[in-house]
C-alpha cells in the first residue's frame, strides 16, 4: 500500500445527505462572537515583551549608519536589532537570481521597509525606543509611476532594471490568423489599481522560545508553510518550529507568506529570552503586508457574427512593487472560452513601493475586468445578447492543465442565472430619462486552482460517542471547520456539538496545505470523509460483535446503531462495550489524489443591476445575483457568506479601492481605513442573491465540492462595469470606477452626443 | 483487521540496540532546568482569577448555616460557591452504595473538608474573602484512632459504620493444614503509618471555558482519566473537556484521581466567565490530597526446616480515612513466593481524617514491611541464610492473575545482588561493640500490575527528517518522554534533538492510560515502536523508488538511507523526493495486546547496610543496593533516577514519614514539610547502587521492558528493618522506625539481656 493511498479513493459519491448541504451556523460561532476564541492578539504571557519596527521613511534610501546603543538603554528595552546585528542578513525575497533582500537590508527600496526593531516591557516603551534609534540615510532617487519606471534612465529599483524578469508568452493557435477570420475585432486597454487586503485583524504574532524550540502564534493562513519558512530562515529542524493559528481575522492572501515581522519577533525573543508580541499597526499593513498588483491590460479580440471567438491577444503589465512578484492575469483568457487562437504576453514592472502578493483570486478579477468587458463589447458589436454570446464559447477542457474538466457548470450558470435574474426583462426595462440611469450587466469567470494533492486528518471517536477531529486546515473565516465537522457528522451521525476540532497547529495537528486558492474544502474534506468512514467501519464491527449481527446489516442514525430495516431504540455508541474497552477508535484520513488526467475547476457568473447618477458619477449597485458552479454546496449558509463577502470585495475592487502613492515623496498617502475606501454596509446591494449550481461532479473528489472562496469576487467588478455601460453607454476601463473616472467619461459622451 | 491489531503484534524482539539502553539525559532537560517548561502553575491568562477554598476546621461537623453574601461583596471577588449553591450537589467519593459525599457536603467528616470557595482578582483578595464567609457549624463527636473507631459506640464516620465494607478473604489451599506441616510457625503484628505524598509541585489547576467547552490545565498523572471524570462531574461530552499537563512536578499516586479543587475551579470559572487558577497550599495537600493508608498487619507464617514455606496467613486492617478506599496489601503474600497454603483477610477502618489514595506501589511497601521481616525471622529461626531461604520459594506463575510469568528475575536478582553486595562477607563482619552497631539486611518484592491493554500514538516524519511524536502519556518526572523518543530514534535513526513530543493533552494527543502503576513504558513504548516501524516501512518504500532498489535491501543509519552492505554517503531523508512531495509520513501505533494467558510482572531485591546508634535510636543507611528485574533497561540514566528516587522514598516510609493526628482536635499537626519528615540529601545513603537484571523477556511486550517506578520503593524499608535486626537483634515492627520506636525496644532488649 502506497502511503498516499487511502480508503477515500474507493468511496462512492454521496447520495442524499443528511447534514452536508444544510444551512448551519458555524461550529465556533459562540467562541468568535463571545470573544472567547483565542486570536493571535489574545495570546499573552506574563513575561511577554512588546516589539515595534522602525521603518524607512524614504521611498529609496541607503542606511549609512545605524546607532542602536541609545535605544538599548531606553526604559524597559530588552532587545534591539537592525542592519548592524548578525540576524539582519537572513535572506529575504527570493528572486530568479537568489534572494533580493535581507531581514534588515541597508538598501531600502520603499517607504516602509524594515530598518530596526525593539522589544520592550510595554508597547509604549517599544515605540519610544524606536525614536532613540539614530539612522543616517542617504536618500536616493525613486520612481513610483510604472510608466516612468520603464523609461530609460529611470531610477533602478532592482539591479537588473525595472522590468522584473522576462516577458512570459503563451500561445495557442495563431492570433493573426484568428483576427483575419473574425467579423469584428476590438482592442482596448484596461487598467486596475493596487488594492490592499485591509484584513479585519492586522498582521502580527507572538514568538516564544522553549530552549532551542520556537513557537509562533501567527495570524496566518497556513501554519505548515509558515513552519517551513521559519525553519529555513532560522535554520532549525521543522519539528523545532511550531506555528499556531486556530482563529484568524481575515487574510485574503496577505497571510500566506511568512512576514518579516514574524522572524523579527522570533529573533527579538531569542535575544531577550522572553516571549515577544509584535503586531503591525493598520498603517504598517498598508506599507509592507502586500497588495494586489495594479495591471495594465491591452486586450484585442476577434469574433464571428455567430458569436464564436476567433482570437484573443492580451498584453499585460503587472506592477509588482520593489521586489520580484507575480503580476500575471492570463489564465481566463486561455481557459474560460473555447477560442482557437490565443496569445498572452505578460511582464512585470518594479516601482519603489511595497511588494505585491496573493490577493483573493490573484490576477483573476483583473483579467475579468478586461476580458468580460471585452465580451460585452463584442456581443454588443455583433448585436448578440451577451449571455448568448458566451454560450457559444463554453469550454469542456482546460488548455492550461491540458485535460478535460470533470464538470463545466458555466452554461448552467448562464442559463439558470439569466432566468433567476430575469435577464431579458431586466435588460429591456427603460434605462431612465433623468439624471439617474439604470442598467444591467453580466460577467463570467472561473478559478484556476484545484488544490494540492495532500492533506491528512486524524479522527477519533471517544467512548461516549463524541468525536475529536484533528486537522491542519486553517479556518481563515470561511467556515472550513464547520464544513469538516459536517462531513464527519454525515458519516458518523454524531451531532455537531459533540465534534471537537483541533486545527491549524503545526505541531499537534495533521498536515494541510495553506488555506488559499479556494482549496481547503476540496483538499481536506475528502480526508475527513475517509477517516470518518474508516472509524465508522471499526465502530460497526464492534457493534456487530455486540449485537451478534453482521456489520453489513447495521446502520448509524443519531449517534446510535440500528439493524437495517428495524426501528427500535437502537444501540447508543456509548453503550457499545468494545468502544468502552478501547476508549477510542482512531483513523488517519488522507485526500483522494487528483482525478487522473482530469481537471476540476469552479465556474461563476455574476449579474448586476446599477443606478448611475450622471450628475455626481456615483454608481449604486441595486441588485446582484451570484451564480456559482462550485460543485456540491457543503453548507448553504457558509456558502452564501463566502459569496456575499466576495461580491462586496469585488464591489470595492471595481468601485472604490485604490492605494495611492504620492509622486513627490513616494509614500502611501491613504494608509488607513478612512482614506482607503473599503465598501461599507451602505455599499452592499440592497438585493443580493446567491444561486448555487451543482453539476453533481462525481470525479472532482469524494465530496463533489469545488472551490468557492475566490470565484466569489472574480467577475463582480466586470458585471458592474457592463451594467454601467448598459445604463450610460459609457465604458469605464479604469478600475476603480470612481466618480473621478466616470464623470469625465460622461462629460465626453455628452460632448459627443 | 480488528481495530486493536497493530503491526507491533508481529514485531520481532530487538537484537542489539543503538539508542535504547544508553544512559541519556532527558530530552526535556533544558526546559525543566531553565524554567521554560510550562508547569501548571506557569499557565496564566491576562483575565485570570485566583481561587481559594474554605475548609472545615473541625474533624466532624455539620454546616448549619452558610452565608456567602458578604464574601461576594468583598473587593475583587467575582464568584463564591458553597453548600448553598446548586453545584454543591455534584456527587463525590463513590462507595458501594453510591456516592458518599458531594462537592460541598454540609456534613464534614474531616478537618480540611471543603465548605466554600471564592474566585477573586488576586490570591490575596480570594483569601480575604474566605474570612468573610460566615459559617455556623454544629460540632459533632469524632474519632481519629483506628482502634477506637472499631469500638462499639464510637462516633460513626459513615452511616454504615466504621468498618468500611465487607472483609475481603482470599484463600489458597488450607492454612491450618499448612501450619500443621510446618517445622516453625511465627506470628507477628506489623504496623505502618499514614504517609503523605509530599509532591514537589502541589496540586492545582487553571480552568478556562470557551463557550460550553472546558479546558483544565491540571497537575495530574493522566489527562484522559481526568477528562472522563470531569466530563462526568459536569455532565459534558468527553470532547467538550480538555485536560492538559505536559509537565508535572511529582504525583506518586495523589494526582491520579480528579481532585475536588479542579471541579471547584471549573465551576467558579463558569460562574465568573473568566479563567480561574486554583492551587492548594502545602498545608491543604496534607489535609485533602490523599495519603498512604496506615496498616495493621498480623502475619502468621509456617516454614519447613528446608526453607519451604507451608502457610501464610495475613489479617490486615487498612485505615482509609473518612471515605471508601482501598487499604489492601495482600498481593505479595499470595504471589511473591510459592507457598501452597495462603489466607488473606483484609478489611478497612474509617476515621475522621482525609481519604487514602494510591501511593507509589499501593499496599506493596506495607506488605513488604510485614512479609519480608517475617521471611527474615523465619530464616533466622531455621538457621538458614535469608537469601537461601527465599531461593527455596521462587514462583513461576501468578496465582492472582492465574497464569505463568513471562519471566521471573527474582532468583537472578537474589544471586547477582548477593554477589554485588558481597552479602556473605558483609553479613559476617563484626556488628560493632560500642554504641554504634552495624548490620545488613535483604528484602525482596514484586509489583502486581502489567498495565492497561490500550495506548495509541501518532508518529510523523517531516520533510526534513525530523519527527513529531504525539502521545497521551504523561511524563510525571519519570523520563517517559525521553524513553519514547529513544524508541522512535532506535527505529528511525533520527537524532533525539530532532524528535519533538506532544504529550498529555486529552484533546490533541492520543489515548494513553494514566501514568501510574509503573505502566507508561510498557504500555506506550510498544505503541511508539509500532508507529515508528510503520513510518520506516513507508520511508524505505519511498527511498526504494528513488534509489531503484528493493526496500528490503535498504537500511537506516543516522538519518540516512543506505543500501545494505554499502558504505557511501547514503541518502539523507530530506533528499528523498517522495518525502518532499508528501510533506509528512504518518502512522498510528497501538499497543501489542497483553501476552495471551501469560503474566508479565517485575521483581526486585534490595540490600541495605545500616548503622544504629543505640544511644539515640538513630538509624543511618550507609550502603544500599537495589537489584531490579524490570526487563530491558530502556535508558540507564533514567532507570537509576527511578530506582534511587524510589529507595529514598522507601527510606522515608521506613524511617521518618508519618502523618500525625491530634487526638484532642482531630487535626493534622504536622501538615508542613518542617514537621513531616521527608528524607533530605543527608538521609540518602552515601553508597547507593543500582543493578539491573535483564531476563531478556521476549513475551512481555515488543520492547522487553517491565515496570520500574513502583518496585523501586517496595522492599526498601523491610531491607532496612532487617539490617537493623541484624545490627541490634531488635525487630522494629512499627514503621517508621523513628528513635521513639527504636529506643524503647533497645531498652527492653537491654533489660532482657
Amino acid at each position: 500500500m502506497k502511503p498516499d493511498a487511502s480508503p477515500a479513493a474507493t468511496l462512492p459519491p454521496w447520495g442524499e445527505t443528511k447534514v452536508v448541504g444544510r444551512s448551519l451556523p458555524r461550529v465556533d460561532a459562540y467562541e468568535r462572537v463571545s470573544g472567547s476564541a483565542t486570536y493571535t492578539i489574545d495570546v499573552s504571557f506574563p513575561d511577554m515583551l512588546h516589539a515595534a519596527i522602525l521603518r524607512c521613511p524614504h521611498a529609496h534610501a541607503r542606511v549609512k549608519q545605524l546607532e542602536l546603543g541609545k535605544a538599548a538603554k531606553m526604559p524597559g528595552v530588552r532587545a534591539v536589532i537592525g542592519s548592524a546585528t548578525p540576524e539582519a542578513n537572513i535572506p529575504w525575497y527570493p528572486g530568479p537570481k537568489g534572494p533580493t533582500s535581507r531581514l534588515f537590508d541597508p538598501h531600502c527600496r520603499y517607504a516602509g521597509e524594515e530598518v530596526a526593531a525593539v522589544a520592550a516591557e510595554t508597547p509604549f516603551q517599544a515605540e519610544q525606543a524606536l525614536g532613540a534609534v539614530a539612522v543616517e540615510y542617504e536618500e536616493l532617487p525613486f520612481v513610483v509611476d510604472p510608466d516612468e519606471a520603464l523609461k530609460p534612465g529611470a531610477p533602478a529599483v532592482q539591479e537588473g532594471g525595472n522590468t522584473g524578469g522576462e516577458t512570459s508568452v503563451k500561445t495557442i493557435g495563431d492570433v493573426a490568423k484568428g483576427f483575419a477570420e473574425a467579423d469584428v475585432v476590438l482592442e482596448e486597454t484596461y487598467r486596475t489599481s493596487c488594492d490592499i487586503h485591509a484584513t479585519g485583524e492586522t498582521h502580527g504574532c507572538v514568538a516564544r522560545w522553549d530552549g532551542d524550540r520556537l513557537t509562533v502564534w501567527n495570524s496566518s493562513q497556513g501554519v505548515f508553510d509558515q513552519q517551513e519558512a521559519l525553519a529555513e530562515a532560522l535554520r532549525l529542524p521543522l519539528t523545532s518550529v511550531r506555528v499556531v493559528c486556530p482563529y484568524m481575522g481575515g487574510g485574503f492572501g496577505s497571510k500566506i507568506d511568512l512576514g518579516k515581522y514574524a522572524v523579527i519577533a522570533a529573533v527579538l525573543a531569542r535575544r531577550a529570552a522572553r516571549p515577544v508580541k509584535l503586531f503591525l499597526s493598520r498603517e504598517e499593513t498598508f506599507l509592507c503586508a502586500g497588495n494586489r498588483p495594479a495591471n495594465t491590460m491591452t486586450l484585442k479580440a476577434g469574433i464571428k457574427k455567430d458569436g464564436r471567438l476567433t482570437a484573443l491577444h492580451l498584453v499585460n503589465k503587472g506592477v509588482v512593487g520593489a521586489y520580484p512578484g507575480d503580476g500575471g492575469v492570463g489564465f481566463q483568457v486561455i481557459d474560460l472560452y473555447t477560442c482557437p487562437n490565443v496569445r498572452v504576453e505578460e511582464s512585470n514592472v518594479h516601482i519603489h513601493a511595497g511588494k505585491e502578493c496573493a490577493f483573493r483570486a490573484p490576477g483573476f478579477p483583473q483579467c475579468s475586468w478586461a476580458l468580460e468587458q471585452m465580451m460585452d463589447a463584442l456581443a454588443a458589436k455583433i448585436g448578440m445578447d451577451p449571455i448568448e454570446c458566451r454560450l457559444k464559447n463554453i469550454p469542456t477542457e482546460s488548455r492550461v492543465y491540458q485535460g478535460p474538466y470533470t464538470s463545466t457548470g458555466l452554461k448552467q450558470c448562464l442559463l439558470e442565472g439569466a432566468q433567476a435574474f430575469q435577464w431579458t426583462e431586466s435588460k429591456s426595462k427603460p434605462r431612465g430619462e433623468g439624471p439617474i440611469r439604470r442598467g444591467v450587466g453580466v460577467a463570467a469567470g472561473m478559478w484556476g486552482y484545484a488544490g494540492e494533492p495532500r492533506a491528512v486528518v486524524v479522527l477519533k471517536l471517544l467512548a461516549d460517542g463524541s468525536v475529536n477531529l484533528n486537522m491542519g486546515v486553517s479556518d481563515i473565516g470561511t467556515g472550513a471547520k464547520t464544513i469538516m465537522a459536517m462531513v464527519a457528522a454525515e458519516e458518523l451521525s454524531v451531532p455537531l456539538d459533540k465534534i471537537r476540532i483541533e486545527n491549524a497547529d503545526s505541531a499537534s495537528t495533521q498536515y494541510a496545505p495553506t488555506a488559499g486558492g479556494s482549496q481547503s474544502v476540496l483538499v481536506s474534506a475528502p480526508a475527513v470523509r475517509a477517516a470518518a468512514v474508516e472509524v465508522r467501519r471499526q465502530l460497526l464491527e464492534l457493534a456487530a460483535e455486540e449485537l451478534k449481527r453482521p456489520a453489513a446489516d447495521l446502520a448509524l442514525r443519531e449517534g446510535k446503531v440500528f439493524a437495517a430495516g428495524e426501528s427500535g431504540e437502537g444501540l447508543a455508541f456509548s453503550r457499545i462495550k468494545g468502544l468502552q474497552q478501547r476508549k477510542v477508535l482512531i483513523a488517519i484520513g488522507s485526500r483522494h489524489p487528483h482525478p487522473a488526467g482530469k481537471v476540476a475547476l469552479p465556474f461563476v457568473v455574476h449579474f448586476a443591476e446599477v443606478e448611475v447618477d450622471t450628475r455626481t458619477g456615483a454608481i449604486r449597485v441595486t441588485r446582484f445575483l451570484a451564480v456559482h458552479d462550485s460543485g456540491r454546496v457543503m453548507n448553504r449558509l457558509t456558502y452564501e457568506n463566502q459569496v456575499f463577502g466576495g461580491v462586496v470585495m469585488g464591489i470595492g475592487f471595481g468601485l472604490t479601492e485604490q492605494r495611492r502613492l504620492d509622486r513627490q515623496t513616494g509614500r502611501v498617502v491613504n494608509a488607513n481605513l478612512h482614506d482607503y475606501k473599503v465598501p461599507t454596509a451602505l455599499d452592499v446591494p440592497p438585493e443580493m442573491t446567491c444561486l448555487p449550481v451543482d453539476p453533481h461532479d462525481t470525479e472532482c473528489n469524494t465530496t463533489g465540492a469545488k472551490g468557492l472562496g475566490e470565484p466569489a469576487m472574480i467577475p463582480t467588478a466586470a458585471a458592474i462595469a457592463n451594467a454601467v455601460f448598459h445604463a450610460t453607454g459609457v465604458r469605464v476601463t479604469n478600475a476603480p470606477a470612481t466618480p473621478m473616472e466616470l464623470l469625465p467619461l460622461l462629460a465626453a459622451q455628452r460632448r459627443r452626443s
